[in-house]
């Protein structure tokens, strides 16, 4: 998977490319990442990257032209057509489908916006995808997109092993994990639940069950279907 | 502010607090932001800070005692009592509400999670508020961690210029901010809507009202209240 990013921080993406599971799949090819640095796609002497509203009002804008020039350039040398993805406040909830059909992608451009946004003209003909990370307000679009791209790239063929994958069972099965515990048995004064160390798997699995459906009750009664209760 | 952030990635954050608004914020003093390096709290010669769960099955949990000793460590250091938070996808979703709340915090911990998440000791301990970034699955809670720190930093007083606070509207407000558009009137054959050139203040009330609701009807019906409608 190729994925490129249209930036006016560009330097955001030091650290985090570099670390974790992204790193791993940089590393080994499973995914090759581009930061574009929108300032460079400028062409006034002042490499001014915004601008007022038409129409007045606070807030200043990315201007149409510098991202319509970066756009024209990746996807010139494309070989198949990106999916454009504009992380904002007005998209749709990004949500884990929206993680797994982005992973069968070949190529995936995210524009991250800044202030008011990006101008309209530039989503109405470039952009495929508008997606929130959630209902509230961050300074730029490079915060969302790192979560989304490393959603999307963690789902990439390789990238996780056996062990890590594991962590996708709270959005796979509809409820949340239920508590986990390990080495030493007893740590700062603190036991764990004694069912859990006796090896009774069926005596574990439901005590497991019982946990992750009143866990799931109390922070998200949203999830739970008629049918589970 | 004082933000401590417990990671066993602390690289990732190279990059994210050397750009834009939070790098603003932390040069006059706004916020004071320390990584700690979860390995440099474990005490076997290999420093692993994962292990298995009890009662089985795949995947690896943080350990206890390191996260333990460097919540000793901050707290014993620490003139007030902090609000410690876990970012994980079994907590409450976080919403604009908890970043003004957690703003108005004076010390914040975030303990970044990864593979199954933390010993449920640490939690049962420590943590006052675990948060959900949103309904999808990530490698670690470093980028929860950046997108939720990012959603309170900018809050602080003095950190953002009047134009960039217009930014807020959309979760001020229960709706979706409106199309924007700045310089020039034609880019790549694209016009924009008259109405907003004509400096007729009440019909661009008018204009932008209008889509704000249509955006919103289309893209986040479940933010639309009775009243509204």
């Amino acid at each position: 998977m190729k994925i490129d990013i249209i930036s006016l921080f560009p330097k955001f993406f030091n650290g985090v490319f570099s670390e974790s599971i992204l790193k791993r799949a940089i590393s080994f090819d499973a995914v090759e990442i581009t930061v574009y640095d929108l300032r460079e796609h400028t062409t006034d002497k002042h490499h001014q990257a915004d601008d007022y509203l038409y129409g007045g009002g606070p807030g200043m804008l990315l201007k149409p032209m510098p991202l319509f020039r970066a756009l024209d350039k990746i996807t010139a040398e494309a070989d198949t057509r990106p999916v454009v993805i504009f992380p904002t406040p007005r998209g749709k909830p990004f949500q884990q489908a929206d993680a797994d059909e982005l992973a069968d992608q070949q190529h995936l451009i995210f524009i991250c916006g800044h202030y008011k946004g990006i101008d309209q003209r530039v989503i109405d003909r470039w952009v495929d995808r508008e997606y929130s990370m959630g209902d509230f307000v961050v300074t730029g679009g490079e915060v969302a997109a790192t979560a989304m791209i490393d959603a999307i790239v963690r789902l990439l063929p390789g990238v996780l092993g056996d062990l890590d994958s594991a962590m996708s069972d709270s959005f796979r099965a509809d409820r949340l994990d239920c508590p986990h515990y390990t080495r030493p048995e007893q740590c700062d004064g603190l036991s764990l639940p004694q069912v859990l160390l006796r090896g009774h798997h069926r005596r574990i699995k439901l005590w497991r069950n019982i946990n992750s459906q009143f866990l799931t009750k109390k922070h998200r009664p949203d999830l739970i279907k008629d049918s589970d209760e």
